[in-house]
């Protein structure tokens, strides 16, 4: 992704946080992570993360997903004797559909990303506004998408190792690749 | 404590909660955990928390605290042969002093709770505006105080296990006892 583009998304990630009374510090805003997944179109399939901790012993993030932006499917495997991540999303502001293995809905309320659908496989849909949350499962496969206004999700979660995270999608690339403006 | 004066201070909790932008569903407000450590003083020594999520790998928490509020001293000790809890606090609104073991402010910006003096003995400082965070390694002894604002913070942490807590004072109770009123 381009450092142009990665500014943008910051700008506007920081901008969302703001407006839900979230305070993070300078030095935070300009570390927003922005993951594209190597995809190419990020307002799509995207997030804007913020990693308050992550220590051996539990993680803390802040998500943010734009207007209908989702995060593409994955699941957190065992990395030797360790189980799997286990992570409890709490809705802080928007909406957020999120999909886990289970009994599929018979028509969901996100769009699936156009051109991707091989790629989204589990249907069963939870449906988080304000104050509302779930946790999911060690291994279990997850996308989730940001409803019309976006969403501002925590994630409190065992430690996060996201280079062994599992995509569905075999042309995503999870850690970011940042080129030069030309 | 008597049921009133928690519901009294869960009201108060939940409308500080509030207007600080954080939502918590109707379940959660009527379950605000209101601590007073069985010292009769819940203005001056006392801690309102909800408990977000606690499974046996991490914990998080919303603490609330009134306008110079005080956690009292405790640490979080090893148990078996499980690390001591290991805890993340984030200022999200307000501010907070926190006292931990190591060098003592020649002089601090709290006021020690008037009577219970011998019962705080760390006084190394730390103030905690939004947006900022300290990690409090296990077994460290520590208490804080909320500023003239009150403050709300999230603690993010290993998994949570309340009634091994030590506090300094051999007077506390930890875990509540409720009594109807007349």
């Amino acid at each position: 992704m381009k450092r142009s583009e990665i500014g943008k998304a910051q700008e506007r990630a920081a901008a969302m946080l703001k407006s839900s009374g979230i305070a993070l510090t300078e030095q935070e805003i300009t570390h927003i992570e922005v993951a594209g997944f190597g995809l190419g179109e990020l307002d799509v399939q995207g997030l804007e993360l913020i990693t308050y901790v992550n220590t051996d012993r539990y993680c803390a993030k802040e998500l943010v997903l734009f207007p209908r932006q989702t995060c593409p499917e994955h699941l957190h495997p065992t990395i030797g004797s360790a189980p799997g991540k286990m992570e409890t999303f709490r809705c802080r502001s928007g909406s957020v559909f999120l999909y886990v293995e289970g009994e599929a809905a018979t028509s969901i309320k996100s769009i699936v990303p156009p051109g991707s659908e091989p790629y989204y496989t589990v249907y069963h849909e939870i449906e988080l506004l304000p104050g509302e949350q779930y946790t999911i499962e060690p291994g279990i496969k997850h996308w989730f998408q940001a409803g019309n206004l976006g969403a501002i999700v925590s994630e409190f979660s065992s430690t996060s190792r996201d280079e062994f995270d599992i995509f569905t999608d075999p042309r995503i690339v999870r850690m970011p690749i940042v080129t030069e403006d030309e």
